[in-house]
């Protein structure tokens, strides 16, 4: 049985991206922040194509993140800033020519495009059809493996309001964006259906993984 | 010099108390949760004169947080439920005959009233000129001593906004309440004046230590 994970970084004061989001500065003011903890350690540096980097527990908590997963989605702010029609010759996105998820990459997008595809197995499709399609297809692509639900906000909360959400982990940064985009807003309080399953902490973030309590997956 | 520190529990989501909070349920739905931690370790059932209780790190944390404090402020709620003028034969509050502070505590609200005289050194004053008012008169009768700001979100917000907060100990519960009274709410971003200077974890709960980047009492 294939699960949804959340996987999905925050600040102390709840937000995903700091405020004035913008194409060139797609983690709004401060968001950048929120991830130093990921480039900081040997599993993502290694996705990435960079050398070196921490083992110890936040690098034990990025390898689990990418453990029996066959398939992500995310939204299109994700992929790379920008809205409207892709144009005719379109940008490839943030995630440089060789990206960090080496599986294929759904893209939810209200305009259709052809799919991309990049060095490393990672190839994004851009899908128009809504959060359901999205996850059936990409469930389909995963072959039984699990399926990263990578965000942005907007994503998460259409899918947690949908109750699709097998299991969020949440990794906590205590800094302060301030403003911008929040995870937990617009839910109409489904979290409440999570229980907390397990806590595992560093210096630098806490990381918190959440079960549903309705999830076909849970125990 | 004496600090304003403020000292206060939050869920995950970023709520101080859930939703449909009333004077019979001062801290709304699933509200108790946040304060688990705190009932289950010795210091805090010491101070309301209860036996047992674990130590280890939240036990610490406890500890610290009556350590060199001379005087509490707390919104009205937090005194005890409902609003408007207080009658003629006031209730005495949540805090039962025998209050957890052994100190003076300045009640912020909007109607006078005698102050209260409990046993172990607990008088509550109430005040009702705002909040410059009561932190002076806080800090007077601290006599030295940091002045602890107890809550809720809605004077936590104030003092935030004036710049008037020293120190944040934000203990963060990993559950989700889903709605209520959010912390970082009507704060205009002020949060980001500080920084995090320590975490401490335990499997229920991740106390973080902020310091204000402005504060007289930074290094």
């Amino acid at each position: 049985m294939s699960l949804l994970k959340l996987n999905i970084t925050i600040s102390l004061d709840g937000y995903v991206a700091g405020p004035n989001q913008s194409v060139t500065d797609p983690l709004g003011e401060g968001g950048e922040k929120l991830h130093e903890w990921a480039f900081a350690v040997r599993t993502f540096r290694e996705r990435h194509g960079m050398e070196g980097g921490a083992t110890g527990p936040d690098d034990d908590i990025a390898a689990e993140y990418f453990q029996n997963i066959g398939a992500t989605i995310m939204g299109r702010h994700m992929f790379g800033g920008g809205d409207g029609p892709w144009g005719n010759n379109p940008w490839n996105g943030w995630w440089g020519d060789n990206p960090p998820f080496h599986m294929p990459v759904f893209v939810l997008t209200h305009h259709a495009r052809d799919p991309l595809e990049m060095q490393g197995e990672t190839i994004f499709h851009f899908l128009t059809e809504g959060i359901h399609a999205a996850l059936e297809q990409a469930k389909d692509a995963a072959r039984g493996k699990d399926v990263n639900l990578g965000g942005g906000a907007n994503v998460a909360q259409q899918y947690l309001m949908a109750s699709l959400i097998d299991e969020m982990d949440i990794h906590v940064v205590p800094v302060f964006l301030g403003d911008g985009t929040r995870l937990f807003e617009n839910t109409d309080g489904r979290q409440t259906n999570y229980e907390c399953i397990r806590v595992v902490n560093s210096p630098t973030v806490s990381h918190y993984k959440y079960r549903s309590r309705s999830s076909r997956g849970a125990n």
